[in-house]
């Protein structure tokens, strides 16, 4: 049995599918590791192992039968509620840890996660260490391009986004004209743009200024093998919606959900895609 | 003629209003200063000054005439737009200083103001060192008082704000359980109770935990002489309408307007007021 299959945990979205599927391309031996309360509608043609959070020694022996020996954390999951009642032995054997860790913030809920699975000799594995062209790469990708007026909203962003990382708290903002339109809490983006779609327009007080951008970047804490940030097709059309000029991510720290459907998207509504790099890249001397 | 006589330069809100109605009771000699677009509902028995942004060579004339050597900003104004056709001297004379302050953040443009007055020989006082109690003093002012989860989410926010207030952003933030539910961004604290209340109460995993705390307090770089934050009874209903627990605010660094009515508002919703401190006082030695 091959050690080097890999275990997709497949939260919510579309990152877990399209590892799967790129598995299945390559011929990587895989399995879909479905966690009770997760409800996925593209199952059928995959490999799964049905789990539950309260028996880790189940999961262990279900990996390790099916030749699992990396994993991957594959789209956002809900903090389970635990039923003490279905404790396994593994689980009471871990269970100050793993219930301190589960109170805790997400970044150290994650990485107390991986502890465990590494503890117990796997291997973690970021979704883009398996999955090809996830991240975005530096540089302009739509055919729109920022304007100088959004190119300063993009840096205002980026220095509030990196304000609020020392906060733990959110990984993106909105700024149009200098003012700060939005701020990602715990609803997350989505619900952000909508607030700023709801709310944003009289802000922009000079008509022929920048409509405004969206940045959206890692915290400075995050675990980047199992939790970075994403953007798809729907937050592309959500910051359509609110009427701003385009989309700015750290480069090589945001993943893309379905790059074609993004560009399509962005291209269509008129937006720019960004892979944006704080610090400009040095000169190098002859 | 007096030349301590107070001009209020007055804006939103009912700041304003007490200020002039405690220079009354007092027998200090004021002005109400009206700029052109700002439409107050109390000004009936009232001295006003009529002014318009492009002409303060007028204003300072008119200031000088009532002998008002003090000025106080009172309540919130909405950046002029300019017709350059009306500028008196007085503005030309200015006009690069007054055009970059005007475009540049609201601390900085506030800042450009006051150093304006001063320089014509004017003494800027805050609202607060003419209208005693103003401040909210350290300590719980309503009836109920913060419970120890209540303390926790507020010294979350405390560090959240803290945290965008070097980005010069916001003034408050809301933390439930740990969370963060709501950010300040240019739109203001009610617009950001708003959005809580609509998105936030998914949130509160734990139903015996904290319902959540607002806490607000002055960006670092403010000039407390001009612009202080301020919560009044609207807060309040606010807060209690986005299901929180109470509202802390810095102690000694914001306005509570209306003092009366916001402590029987938050008597009657159930909500704490506490004057926060950041640093415990240190123990004294004997």
């Amino acid at each position: 049995m091959a050690a080097d299959g890999i275990a997709i945990v497949a939260g919510r979205g579309a990152l877990p599918r399209l590892i799967a599927e790129d598995c299945r391309r390559r011929r990587i031996p895989y399995r879909v590791v479905i966690f009770e309360g997760v409800t996925l509608d593209w199952l059928p043609g995959h490999p799964v192992l049905h789990e539950i959070f309260e028996k880790p020694g189940k999961l262990f022996a279900d990996l390790r039968g099916a030749g699992c020996g990396v994993v991957t954390f594959a789209g956002g999951m809900t903090r389970p509620k635990l039923k003490p009642t279905r404790f396994d032995f593994k689980f009471i054997g871990m269970a100050p840890r793993l219930l301190s860790g589960l109170k805790a913030g997400d970044d150290a809920t994650l990485r107390m996660v991986a502890e465990i699975f590494e503890a117990e000799g796997f291997r973690i594995r970021a979704p883009h260490e398996i999955l090809r062209g996830l991240l975005v790469a530096p540089g302009v990708a739509s055919r729109l391009h920022p304007g100088p007026a959004d190119r300063v909203d993009t840096d205002r962003a980026f220095a509030i986004v990196t304000a609020l990382g020392a906060a733990d708290v959110g990984q993106c903002a909105v700024v149009a004209q200098g003012l700060c339109l939005g701020l990602e809490s715990i609803q997350g983006t989505d619900a952000m743009l909508e607030f700023v779609a709801a709310t944003g327009a009289a802000y922009r007080r000079d008509p022929a200024g920048g409509r405004g951008v969206l940045y959206k970047g890692p915290k400075p804490g995050q675990d980047w093998r199992i939790d970075l940030p994403a953007i798809g097709p729907e937050t592309i059309r959500r910051a359509a919606a609110a009427g701003l000029a385009g989309i700015a991510v750290q480069a090589g720290g945001v993943l893309m959900i379905g790059r074609e459907d993004c560009l399509a998207t962005a291209d269509a509504a008129g937006l720019f895609l960004w892979g944006y790099e704080p610090e400009p890249a040095e000169e190098e001397t002859a």
